[in-house]
Order: structure tokens, then sequence, then C-alpha cells
């Protein structure tokens, strides 16, 4: 193998397909990034079995040149060391030929590396998937999913399949649902698919490998298919494949723990609310239960407290759009309520509630494609 | 105490003094920053008894009003907490008012906060120093100085003294040194002094000290008066008082150490030979030993080696200017030397051998007021 390739670009792909790649696996192989050189241009490949990503360098985009191929071939490089190197390398152009048993000679300038290779055909193949099922997004709402779910999703592994964020389509709506069992966050698309059948449910993507994803998706409007099988998902944007396992077991249905009905709601600004309860934060977080309390006082005014002992006590007056319903004392985990307000795009948002000792449902005021619910906590 | 305060210069002046506060401290009362209120402003104090530094917010400065006083008294308040509260407020203004029993309310908009204060009577009395001995530097040269000889203390506390830099003026160039005996850093600047007969030695300053001053001091010439006394030295700056500790015991006599000829020498381009290095210790620090070679080739040339035999190896070769005496071959470690290069402001360098075994020394080409030594790395 023998090309010679722009540093940019290369560096690119390199950190890309870095993402995959785990220092702490067991098969030695997989500490690698694989690199073919063909024909047609580049292809990298890293995956720590769970995530596996590959993208392809074209030999050339419009006008610019990117690599040139002088002898098709493959290699297997030490991903960490080799992204830094990349990453570091003097001059615009890189040359990288690999010599006699695996060892590999990256030339750029006066810099001249020579690395140790594994053999590309001890490198694992990546799975050919069924294209049965198959839906299109915008990269930038797919972007939008991830953010305003998977932080809500478990970081105990006591049930793994709550780890991961539940994807649903039915009747042309994508649902997607993170819950740890304390919170919930949930956010519906409208999606645009190959198939107006389509319909599939208890699609668990790792929480890991949405937030690596999200890494990599672009702000934009630009659609990416979506693949969905038994036990894998891929990504396919333009020049890169992106592919993670799916969890196993069954995902809980969330559909019938959202209340219907409120018997205390208000509407209130998002971020002056936020800002409340990241205040009200500080003193709970001392006395480490994050626990807030939240009271309704007369004329559409909300009280929000928080005590530790110790240090002290924080009292705020919150004005409220709309408070009706029974009088409440209610007590959250304020950080939970943080975590879910940090992701709201709306201005204002709605909260419902059943009750002290029920769960409560937040939400924005200007449409219902995202609803976040939390339990309350128990303070006597 | 009551005063009511604006809160972007309460903010900033509670973040100086909150550098000095460890919250591993075994002095309960030394967890708090004292405020102290009185007819000309508030003061505010904290400490962790190596480290203490005052500011002062007078009522007014030029045109703008700071504070409002309308009961003199003092409080001390936990400060992790307090920080993060006034970080937090909602309003410009802050209204700050101890009740009964040390309990302070701050108020700001429709958030009011109740903190548990503590007794200011049991804050320890800062030192009151001797003033015998000033000496003045103009703000950013102090945190040049800092900047260039800091990063080379000993982290290691089995000879305290190297923890720390040493100062030291004679003949009215202050000369400050750090080593931690692998490695050392020195800088030299003539003072502007009170008195033209000032003279000391073995003036040690922690280097945990100076990482904090150089986070308070600005980028300007404004002088700042030095202080220096038996066992604590005082930088006097506008409205803040900076006191440190020194640290006991005989500073090692540094100035013989320093090789006056050379063997083999050369110069060389700052930028350019510290990426060499940093390329070349990717590959010597995944061995672990950070270890770099160095080569005399002909025709100005030396040639930069790092091998970590499972991974691989690099070579580099670099241009020089005025290449000069004996062949030579040395090692060194990589990651020292790139420290050092970091922080000379110079466009080329000048680096002296004086043999394989020996130390060698890294000066600007442009000036003599700064200077570093190293010892080799024995390979063999």
């Amino acid at each position: 193998m023998h090309f010679v390739i722009d540093r940019d670009i290369f560096v690119q792909n390199v950190n890309h397909v870095s993402k995959a790649v785990s220092s702490r696996t067991t098969i030695p192989i997989l500490t690698g990034i694989k690199i073919v050189a063909d024909h047609e241009g580049v292809t990298l490949t890293g995956s720590d079995s769970d995530i596996s990503i590959e993208t392809f360098i074209p030999l050339e985009e419009g006008d610019r040149q990117n690599v040139e191929v002088k002898q098709e071939g493959s290699i297997v490089l030490q991903a960490k060391v080799f992204a830094e190197i990349v990453k570091k390398l003097p001059e615009q152009e890189i040359e990288i030929h690999v010599q006699d048993s695996f060892v590999t000679t990256i030339r750029s300038g006066s810099s001249v590396f020579n690395l140790n290779g594994l053999d590309p055909d001890e490198y694992p193949r990546l799975p050919v998937l069924e294209e049965d099922h198959v839906f299109r997004l915008p990269q930038k709402i797919l972007k939008d999913i991830i953010r305003q779910t998977v932080f809500a999703v478990s970081t105990q592994e006591t049930r793994p399949v709550l780890t991961g964020v539940n994807f649903e389509i039915e009747d042309g709506i994508l649902t997607c649902t993170a819950t740890d069992s304390h919170r919930l966050a949930m956010r519906k698309v409208p999606v645009e698919k190959n198939d107006d059948e389509l319909q599939f449910s208890n699609v668990v993507i790792p929480g890991k490998s949405l937030n690596e994803l999200s890494k990599i998706l672009d702000e934009n409007e630009e659609l990416l298919d979506i693949v969905v099988t038994e036990n894998q998902t891929l990504f396919k944007l333009k020049n890169m494949l992106f592919f993670s396992r799916l969890l196993e077991g069954k995902y809980p249905v969330t559909k019938n723990m959202i209340p219907k009905e409120a018997k205390t709601s208000f509407a209130v600004h998002t971020k002056a609310f936020l800002q409340t309860l990241e205040r009200a934060l500080l003193l709970s977080r001392e006395g480490k239960n994050q626990v807030i309390n939240l009271k309704t006082l007369g004329d559409g005014v909300v009280e929000v407290t928080a005590i530790t002992p110790e240090i002290g006590k924080v009292t705020e007056n919150v004005a409220t759009q709309g408070l009706e319903g029974e009088e409440l004392r209610i007590s959250f985990n304020g950080k939970n309520v943080i975590d879910a307000l940090k992701v709201v795009d709306s201005e204002s948002i709605h909260i419902a509630f059943t009750g002290a000792m029920s769960p409560f449902v937040l939400s924005p005021t200007d449409h219902d494609q995202s609803l976040h619910l939390f339990s309350p906590v128990r303070t006597y």
C-alpha cells in the first residue's frame, strides 16, 4: 500500500473513525484503525465491536485532489498514536507506505515515522445489513433528538436496556424515549420514509453510541438514511457509515406512565425557571440530596426553596402564567429537572402536576413534540 | 453588618480571595471568606495559612458607586457556596445583611439566601510585615517571570525547598530560579527599588503561591510593590494584598552548575524545534520514558530520533544555524525541553552542549535574561 494524501482531510477522517476505537478492548486488532487504499480512494475503519465507523476519502472531490494512490493495499495501525502523529505532521502532504512485515512509513516534510502495523486480514469484517427497514432524517433533527433524550438514559447496568434510547415508528411518527426510571425524556418527529408502511418498536440504541454519533453529525438539513435490523442499526452519511449494536431486552412501555390530566398546572419562562432551580441546587447539592421544594402561593406565584441545615436556605418566588388547580407542595430531584430544562428550545414551558406523590410532566408550550416526566421525591 | 453592592465587582473580588481558600484545611474558619464593611468600603479576606489574599472594594471609584454601607460590621461565610451563590444571583444589585447569631441574608431580586455564618472574631489576623525590604516590578514582568520559571519547580516533597522559586537581588538585578534537580529555569530582570542598596538571597516562594498570584496579575505595566521579610512575602497591588509564606531551608547554589563553555553548539528556530520534539515525544511517551535522542550530522544538520520498540520509530532532520564544535550524540528528557521551549518568547534559541554526559544550556539568541539547563539521560 502506498499513497499520498491531503493532511486536513485525512486528520478529519482519522478523528471520526477514532471515536469508535476503545483503548480498553480485549481484542488487540481493535486498538487499530484499518486503512485500505484502492483505485477509488482510501477507506478507514474503527470499531470497538459495539460501534463501528467506516469513512471513505475519494480520490478527488470537485476540483480538489484528496489522494493519489500509488499502490493498492491495506494495513492496521494503532489508533491512538497514529491519530496524534497525523495531527502533528509538519506539511500539508502526507505519504504513507507499507514496507515489509507491516512496518509502515509515514512521511511529511523532514519528519519520518516508522510504525509497526498489524495484519489487515485479521481485522473483523463489518456486518452487511438487510436494508428492509430504512427511514430518513435531516442530520440536524437527529442531533436534536439525541441531545434532548440521551441525557436521561440510565447509567446503571442493573437494567441494561435502560442505558439506551428506545426508537419506535408508528403512523409515520418516530418516537424516541429515554428513562432511568426516575425521569423520562421523550421526543417525537415525523419521518421521511422509503416505505410508507414502515413500523417498528423496541429498537434500543445504546446511549454511548448516540453520544459518539452526535459528535460526528452536522447542524445541517442534509438527510441521512437510518437502517434498522434485528440487532444492529446503521446510520448512512455521505462517505460515512456508522454502525451500532442494539440493546437486547424489552424496553418498558412508557406510554401509559404519562398522566393525561393535571390537578395543578402553570406555565413559566424556561430560562428564568432554569436559573431559579440552579440557584436552589447550590444549596441542596451541598446536602448531597439535590432536593428542591415547590409550593403554590396565591396570585399565580410559586415558591421554590431548598435547605441544607448546616449551610442555610434559599427561597425564591416565581411568577407563573395561568397557575390553576389545587394547592400543591411537592419536592423533586432538582438536577433532573435542570437537565431537562437545559435541552428545551422553547421560550416557555408548561408543568402539570397530579398531586404531591405522583409523577409530573414538563413540556414546551408551543408544540407537543417533546415531553419530560419526573417522579417526585418523598421528603417526610 | 448591612450593605448593598454591585454584583460584578463583588463577584470579581470574591473570586480573587477564593483562590486562597482551600477546602482541605483542618481549620474550619479558614473554609470561609471574611467580609468587613466599614465607612470606607468592603474588605474581603481568604486564607489557607500558606497564602492569604485581602481585597478592598471602595465605596466609589471615579463616577461609579460600588457599595452603599448601611451598617458597619463583619462576618465569615463559607467560601465555596458563597462564591457560587453571588455568581448566580439574578440582579445587578446584591444586599447582604447579617441577622442574629451570624445568620446572613443575601438578597438579589426575588432570590433570598439565608446562610449560616461564622464568628468573624475567630478569623486569624493577617501578618503585619516590616516594610524594610521592598522592590517594584511591572505586573506583566512578574507574570512573565512566573510563567518562565514555575513549571520547573519540583513536585516532590522530599526536598521541600525545591518546590519553590528562589528570588535573589544583587546589584539591582532580580534573579529567579527554579529546579527539580533534573532541569533548571532561570530568569533575570532589573528591578525598580525604593532603596538602591537592597540585596537579598534565598527568598524561596512556593510554586503554588506563584501560580495563584499569576492568575490575579494583569498583563499591564502597572507597578506592584513586593515586600520581603524573614518568612513572609507580600505583593501589593491596587486594592489587593497577596501574602505568601516562604519556604524554609537553604536553596542550592545554582550559579556554578551552569557550564561556561561549550563543546558543541547551534542555534535553531524555537517553534519549529518545539514541534519537532513534540512529534518525537509522541513515540517516546508511549514507551513511558520520554527520552529523545539528538545526533549531529554534517552540514549544520542535527537528527532527532525517538524509539519505542513495540510501536515504532521517528526520525527528523533539523536544519540549524552555526552548528560548531565536536560531533555529539546525546539523549534527554523530551518533556522537560518541550516545557522550556514553550515559555521562550524569542524567535530562535541557542543550545550549548559540553559532552554527552554533561548538562546542556538552552537560551534565547536575542538576550541573556533567561536560561534553561538540563541533565542528559544515560541510555546505555
